[in-house]
């Protein structure tokens, strides 16, 4: 694992077409993609591949999602998305996140996931401690509800 | 609009392969989808067509959703999601979700989502009063939280 | 497997807001995802469960796919997907499709995918006879290119 | 429009988990999603923003798509779209691909694509002249069919 971890991360997308739908903005269930994708980022900055955590018998499966969409993403808007770890539990990870518009800054949305871990056979098992270690608990740098 | 409304639905829909993830189940975001498909139909044998509010100018935009993952649904399993309106106010209206599997019964996932009613201009709208009769409030059949 | 085989088989879809995008109509890719839904449903009626199949140590890899877009599919347009066996070789098998709106009948596009059969280790393999039999050939219903 | 206009694009992404199916393996209808993405970028560095050409009243809707798959992309691996222009004519332009291991070069598969030009209203346009004049043909740089 890295000595160094950064405590808040930032990951960079841009919407493509595939993404909006007729109302002319992003369908909101992708931007859980994008969470995905950030708390990847995350992990590998913080010196973990999740494929390796995975081909060496470790799942974080998603068990809780909760998002609040405060302003719309648009074709081809560079977006950032910062994530952070919010609470580490012995079988559960909380992740927060702020979606912004990348150039202006704006807010788009916020975002918790709760993810539990599991092992091959998909039963519940304890975060090993040099991920636990990995991990570092961040203060929300935004508010998170309404 | 329908003189008769149902106060609780149910649509069914199987999953693809396209929804799969590797670990062997559905991935996680594809359920917003399925809360979608649901609501669309709730709102259909409510006697509406959200096409035709559409049409005529409505919108009805997610501006919240939560979601708890409880067992995995996996390919091909037939899925029933029931959906009902929680809360209506003036711009707003909250539906809640169950996701069972079709066969066994099985609790799958729940879910609330908030949608605002937006105009033409995607400025924030008051319900029209033909909808919002429409729209009958139903008890929570199943525990949504933890 | 089933001794009466359809030779041609017609699935049910109805377009869901997800799959549109900002130019009002749906995306092109969603249409490879119906497809993937009308082959499940063609092996079904033909006596076969692909899930089956795969538990069994069969996969199904689209090698090829070729898709012409004739009309745009629209949000909430029912949509139907008949689907047909072009050809069967030890190895591989091809199926065509016509995507049409259900209720006008429109022609919305034509598709061709090829599919080869792969054992658990994903190395070619000879699909089994009794698959074979079960896989009708059928004359293309609808020409299916320019 | 550019100047210096390239002939051949290169675009990278990477595979996140929502784009991997029970089988291990990208699923297939998620390459259409990277040749829109790497299309994309190649108008960007052709100088034009596709963005801006809709805003303007073009649509470039894809009419034919024909995708190879070679070898199998799996999660988290690093994908190079390569994306040229086939073909120029009054209403139509043709898309080349080459999507690669970024890594090691693998050819995972090749496609085309052909868009027709549409305008505000969806009919037939001409290409306008300058979008026509950044559009250089380049010669296949590796075989696309079979």
């Amino acid at each position: 694992m890295a000595a160094e971890c950064p405590a808040i991360s930032e990951t960079l997308v841009r919407v493509n077409y595939s993404e909006t739908d007729q109302m002319g903005v992003v369908y909101h269930a992708r931007y859980l993609v994008w969470l995905d994708i950030a708390r990847t980022e995350h992990l590998r900055r913080s010196g973990m591949s999740y494929r390796e955590l995975e081909a060496a018998g470790l799942r974080l499966a998603v068990s809780e999602a909760a998002i609040r969409f405060r302003q719309p993403a648009r074709y081809d808007d560079p977006i950032r998305i910062r994530c952070w770890v919010r609470q580490v539990a012995s079988r559960k990870v909380e992740f927060g996140y702020a979606i912004e518009h990348a150039d202006t800054g704006l807010l788009l949305a916020t975002a918790t996931t709760s993810l539990l871990t599991l092992d091959r056979t998909m039963t519940l098992t304890r975060l090993p401690d040099d991920v636990r270690d990995a991990l570092r608990i961040f203060p929300d740098p935004v508010k998170l509800g309404s």
